[in-house]
């Protein structure tokens, strides 16, 4: 059986599955989108394209951009990167504050939001003109010009964000942050707020897939090494506290993000995005963790 | 260059490096071992099996043995011992107690401590002879009659394991223990004693790179899909408070045990295990995880 | 408005609330106690004596007890006895085990059960025969011969006593427990088996109001120093996570017991006792905390 | 032997010490203070004023200031404000932001920052022109009108506050702060940027002592069961993490201040305020608790 014709028995499968998860709420602008919406796409190194469901359909990627920040960054700054920032699981987002004070404002990884903060002040240091910058990375990598950011979301965001501008604030007290808190944030919550589909997130997403180079139009993001360290951390930690389950049951490094998008990266072969936007317990896509866990026992195929 | 050439070389190399590691030293008997100790062995599915330096000297295997109890408990009970013990990383070993607590006395995963002892608590419940027959099974995957318990060991353990009761009537007190806590702990502290050198450990887990199933006297430890998940368990939760960086640098499943072995991985390939008795800051041999970085680089290869 | 006819009021009030608290059920034992049992008795050291409803039938102090192991104690090593253990409130019980970890297996303070284990090492090093010296200390200062331990009760405790077990083993593998633990706990669990009246309650702790020496026998168990310290001690530490708001209702020095009991200590004024035996939701007795409160409003006495 | 006495052989003999405590150095204006001054004034409610040293120097006094505004909201709001705040003590400031995690942005007392923090924003929302008027308040107390704000000690302040930043947006995230986290925080630095001297602070807090009334010019400004509550409060939480150290040790109720600055609270006799600038590991000033330990010790009182 090939991936087109497992994906397709996947979805009808999960598609009726009762969906047990909420729609994200704390950001008002999430909470208006429609939560019977679900897409996926694959994007494999051999050229294989192929979507169900909603994968044309944009939606706010949210943390997924977590991984997209970090690769420019790290694509800077190289090793020096991890002065700043650790490579550990973070445990519960209740640990995430307790293990800043013990770890003198170090995050634990980047890809929890005191490590996406930090990136966004790194970055922030490092770029001409940032969030135009940004912007030029994601849309050169795809290829397309058309990604971008919402500033309706970003807005959404920035009016509840008092989590975040916490978070700032204390990592700034311990001297991890450089710029101003709020030019950080303000950054942060653009970032956050790129709009992408299924098909856009595969395709974009397949550097990491082939050891840090494009395909379409060949171009190194990061070194062999970097790609691989990067999806090191995607699979130790890309799902906050359900990242251990998500190894132990899916197999694959891969992000999610509150707007219920997911992608999982199967290193040499393909990549893989999911979108459905009500939310498992641990705020990952309740029928996104689903669809990966009968995907990869389908196709038998997963890196362990 | 072929996996023999490059243990050679990477052997030499880190063997005469500073080695900034201190002897575990909370267990008496262990501080007695020569700390210029230094061995490799690799076993791989294609039957090539190769060692350097004192991979034919045993040594305390410590919390290497909690793979082992893992999966004979795994093969015992099936996916109903997750209702006993979560897949999660667990941070640092400050957060064992707490995170007890919060998850009602259900360990985070099978390699910290307080998971090990609830597994110890299983096989009591399930297994007639526990410390015998836990023996045969080890005896019988590694097909090597030799392999034993140390006397001496458990007994130094069982004399200071004063945190380890701690532990176990702690789990008690919330229901998850269902055993004596002294016949638990007894039990545990056996396992824990386990004495094998690097050849024996290299062949014994090479079910775990050939989806469950032992080479040489073909036998199905596991099936595909549970060897898949436990070498999952291993990549996040293998190394305490350094898994995250182990993923990152090495990018292979593995554990390591305080008497200074570690074991290493490759799905499909190979596994291969190292011993050096110093230890690094997180608990992990630090000879070790030198070699196994320098390894990996060369070879090239890992899972992501 | 005297002591006598303040009592008789607030008793017939608080009699008749409705009480929304629980009886303690996690020691079997107590959960048989009848538990409308409501009893109040005053000492005065001007010799008043004044009881009211069931304050001549006994029951379990259990930690009222840690103060008279903490007296004897002190009076033993004198300010010697602070260096194993210290005198600030703890928090929530869920910080006792993170405290003692980060405190290197220092309790906090004597009166959570961390603090009273320590102190009954304390004395099993100090004492020649453990149960029956503290036993006659108890006997002498009060005067009475029949206060005895509940045989019952100890047994009763012992056989669910997991959690206790667990930290007593904790402290002792940061050094700072010197005898076996089950020989600790033996002791500990008896000293919280005392059984008392109200009566013997307030006679029994009015060394406290009165600098350190017993009244009806003259005697000396604590210098003033010591008296005034261990006051400060109770109105700080005395009620767990309800401390800061028995000090702010109540505005006395005190401790409670999961009995149901609490005394209450007016420096150079009185004693009084209560038992109710269902607890509020800090494990404190409901309807003996709205007596206290209700009570010291009417007398207008407090120590603030 | 009289205070007048007792304080000047308590202040010649703490003067001539050596004083192992170090200046508050994480507001850079507090730096600039000579760690040589040292000024002791008590003022009884039989109006005995006496002072000693530099008394008549004024000192930020920093958390000193808490207390005002504490009961400046209470008097305003009455027992509504405790909704909003606890009366628990909070153990170690490690704890603060777990504990607010916790308890869901309620913090634990109103003198810990995030208490204060809530507190200015309940003036903030119930005064018309809150400096000003709360300015006003302490004036017209003391009935002296060179009370005043330091504009560089706040400035100082805000300059490196982040942490604050921080905990004012997490407690908002939780919806205990009503107005903008910057004006909160405005007025809360300023608040803390009084400056008094030793004199006119303990003129300044006799009405505690007072059950409530001022004496100079009699005024009431808290009814005598919220001035006997306010002083219980300031026992149990009024030093940090040294609280129950000082209860045990001076025996009175009390507020420190990072600038060096202590009162004390003897109800229905006097207020004692102390100054020496440099702090012990707790925060609080070392001369200070050694000369109120001294000096309690001499005069045979304390409220226990």
């Amino acid at each position: 059986m090939n991936f087109k014709e497992i994906i397709q028995e996947t979805y009808q499968k999960v598609k009726n599955i009762d969906d047990n998860g909420q729609l994200a709420s704390y950001i008002p602008e999430l909470a208006n989108v429609n939560s019977d919406n679900f897409g996926i796409h694959i994007s494999t190194i051999d050229q294989i394209n192929f979507g169900q469901g909603n994968c044309y359909d944009k939606f706010s990627i949210q943390s997924i951009s977590k991984v997209l920040s970090l690769c420019l960054a790290y694509r800077i700054l190289g090793e020096k990167i991890w002065d700043r920032i650790g490579v550990e699981p973070s445990g519960t987002a209740f640990n995430s504050l307790v293990q800043l004070e013990v770890d003198n404002g170090i995050p634990r990884n980047p890809f929890i939001n005191a490590g996406a903060i930090v990136i966004s002040d790194i970055l922030l240091s490092n770029l001409k003109n940032p969030k135009e910058d940004f912007l030029a990375f994601v849309r050169n990598i795809s290829n397309n010009s058309e990604i971008n950011y919402s500033r309706k979301i970003a807005e959404s965001e920035k009016s509840i964000g008092f989590r975040n501008v916490a978070l700032c604030n204390f990592i700034k007290s311990f001297g991890n942050i450089d710029n101003e808190p709020s030019k950080v944030l303000d950054f942060y919550f653009d970032l956050c707020s790129l709009e992408m589909n299924c098909k856009e997130l595969s395709e974009l997403f397949l550097f990491l897939a082939n050891n840090g180079n494009t395909i379409k139009n060949p171009n190194s993001i990061l070194t062999k090494s970097q790609s691989k360290r990067v999806n090191a951390l995607l699979q130790t930690c890309g799902f906050y506290d359900e990242s251990g389950e998500f190894a132990f049951k899916v197999g694959l490094p891969g992000k999610s993000g509150v707007g219920g998008g997911i992608i999982a990266i199967h290193p040499n072969q393909y990549v893989i995005a999911v979108w459905s936007p009500k939310l498992n317990k641990k705020g990952n896509s309740y029928k996104g963790v689903k669809f990966l866990e009968e995907f990869t026992t389908k196709t038998q195929l997963s890196i362990f």
